[in-house]
């Protein structure tokens, strides 16, 4: 995996991530494809609305279909058909938030899988196996990762442990390095301005080829996760790309880029088009709203997304109500475009040095109100 | 509406239908789309798996989002984004099977909406005048269908009612018929020769554009239905299109052309693709079925679907395993190209004569079983 720092503006950061699969543009979002699968949308429509690269779950998939069997049938690629990069996670967030039973001790972490109630050992070096048999272009380490809030002395101890799986891990990971692979360390520390720093120090003294940064977006308020970036960035290696996990709304990308921050992955385009929200440059519009029963207008008729320019207001505000699935299709189609259009404006905004105004006139168009009334 | 009998081989016939949202080829199958959207599929991908005509439900579209609102949006080809034809049934299947409390008098139906319990009448005016308003290709008289086995005396009473308020649909259909736009007749009449010659003969006198037979597929025997075919059909007038009503599997749908059937509607493709069965020329593919598991291969390497073709089975097994919509999506479209590749096998057979050699050799694959084991 090669890294080029293209262009800065500010803190902002313009790149390019050459993978196995492709080349991902920086600041890049990642879609996310819990189970091998993006939940309404086909792979041919993610790659339509602009994404370069797309997230999947190790905790789900090693569960079911389990990786084994994907690395028989090929590798994730060939398993479910996308043909660009794909990140994996290392399955540590998910045992924490969805497990039942965990035990975590030195080794590993042990727990009870929700499809079948097996017990599952995962330990760091298990966690880069299943992420090789994915194939991923990009795999993570495993990582504890602790809801906030939380005590200074339980966050220290997950962040110390964190950074001794990440040794593991790596150990784990580099024999045999299958070409143009890349494998990603994870700061951790909570909301502690000092543990954070010292997970980013010992992490890049390790020398990985790129840094995320983990355990926020868990419940903290958005000042606290801003700063953890600011502790965090600037003692992060230039020359590599640094991972904002889970995160978030367009605003926390907005104000994470301007940090420093390259690469963010979440479900919101989804999950909230499931639950009937579009995502516009007029800010997020309910279509369960009432107000768009007879409308005949599009969310957006300058949107770079057909769905988003042509399909009236009314039709999706229709197809919510009645709960069918061609609205929630519909509507992740919407965001996950919108997501990227975000990002690529900020990509070219950075080119041009004019990131901090882009990013002004954008925010001041969330709220400026929807398109005028008729 | 003008209907073209191009060909005939033994009692199946190849013709086309001209509408005002351009030609069917018929035979036809019309995917269903009853809340004004096909579930889990795109318009574009109903095209494209080579459908003429769809099929929306009058009873869904008049209590959720209302005839009126939809007439005030420009009819349901604007609104739900389908350009081609649409064929609407007239609600009174769907009150008799949905609807609670409901009352059948000489004047109307009345009954209770499933969305919001308000007391709705439909009567056969009104009927046509939603109908009117959805802007359908073809409209349908509304009957009374009742449900087999019944008493004799029951299925007269409702195959008159259905003939008095065919003559009443027809009087509110004519006077300001919008141009080309058709309304059809449906005959009635159960699993009783005597009424269902009656209903037919009575319907022809009045001298409709085309003729439906109702009340089958409702719990009889597939034996029940053929023989009721073959009272009808032969005293339908040879220049009108013939539509046999909520049918069917592909074998009703082989059997049924070779009765002289010219269209056929059904939920049989998505429905069934949300629960797992892909319609193939191997027979049906139940892709729940743990065989599926660990196989690369498509469903069937030789289809025009391009997801039939190409998706490894074991990733379709994964994700209807898993729960995901992709899977409904994937296994919605290879049902409704594969009605579609049946029925153009089916016009192109009948066109050279040869349509009973062609009907049982796809019978027969059939039965051969799936591709061979690796």
């Amino acid at each position: 995996m090669n890294f080029d720092l293209l262009s800065t503006d500010g803190a902002a950061r313009l790149g390019t991530l050459e993978t196995p699969h492709g080349t991902v543009r920086t600041p890049a979002f990642m879609p996310v494809g819990t189970q091998a699968a993006m939940k309404g949308v086909h792979w041919h429509e993610v790659r339509e609305a602009g994404a370069d690269i797309v997230l999947s779950n190790t905790y789900h998939l090693m569960l079911r279909p389990g990786a084994e069997r994907i690395g028989k049938l090929g590798g994730l690629h060939a398993f479910m058909g996308w043909s660009g990069p794909i990140l994996t996670d290392s399955g540590g967030f998910q045992v924490m938030s969805l497990s039942d039973l965990r035990k975590v001790d030195e080794q590993a972490v042990t727990f009870r899988s929700h499809v079948d109630g097996a017990t599952v050992v995962l330990s760091p070096e298990r966690a880069v196996d299943i992420q090789r048999l994915l194939g991923s272009d990009i795999a993570m380490q495993l990582d504890e990762c602790v809801a906030l809030p939380a005590e200074r002395a339980d966050l220290a101890r997950a962040m110390n442990l964190s950074l001794r799986w990440a040794e593991r891990c790596k150990r784990a990971f580099e024999p045999d390095l299958p070409s143009g692979r890349a494998l990603f360390a994870i700061v951790q520390g909570g909301d502690v301005p000092a543990l954070r720093r010292e997970s980013a120090q010992k992490l890049v003294e390790m020398d990985f080829q790129g840094y995320a940064i983990g355990g926020l977006a868990v419940g903290e308020p958005q000042e606290t996760m801003l700063a953890m970036i600011e502790e965090t960035a600037p003692l992060l290696p230039e020359d590599r790309p640094r991972y904002l996990m889970g995160v978030g709304t367009p605003d926390d990308l907005l104000k994470s880029v301007a940090r420093g921050i390259d690469m963010f992955d979440c479900v919101l385009p989804t999950r909230n088009g499931r639950h009937g929200l579009a995502y516009t440059r007029f800010g997020p519009v309910n279509l369960k709203n009432a107000r768009h029963q007879e409308d005949p207008r599009p969310l957006d008729p300058e949107s770079p997304c057909r769905i988003a320019r042509e399909v009236p207001r009314a039709y999706l505000h229709h197809l919510v109500r009645a709960n069918e699935t061609l609205g929630a299709m519909y509507l992740s189609i919407v965001n996950i475009a919108y997501f990227q259009t975000l990002m690529q404006g900020v990509r070219a905004a950075i080119a041009e040095r004019r990131f901090a105004d882009h990013a002004s006139a954008v925010t001041a168009g969330w709220s400026a109100g929807d398109l005028p009334a008729l």
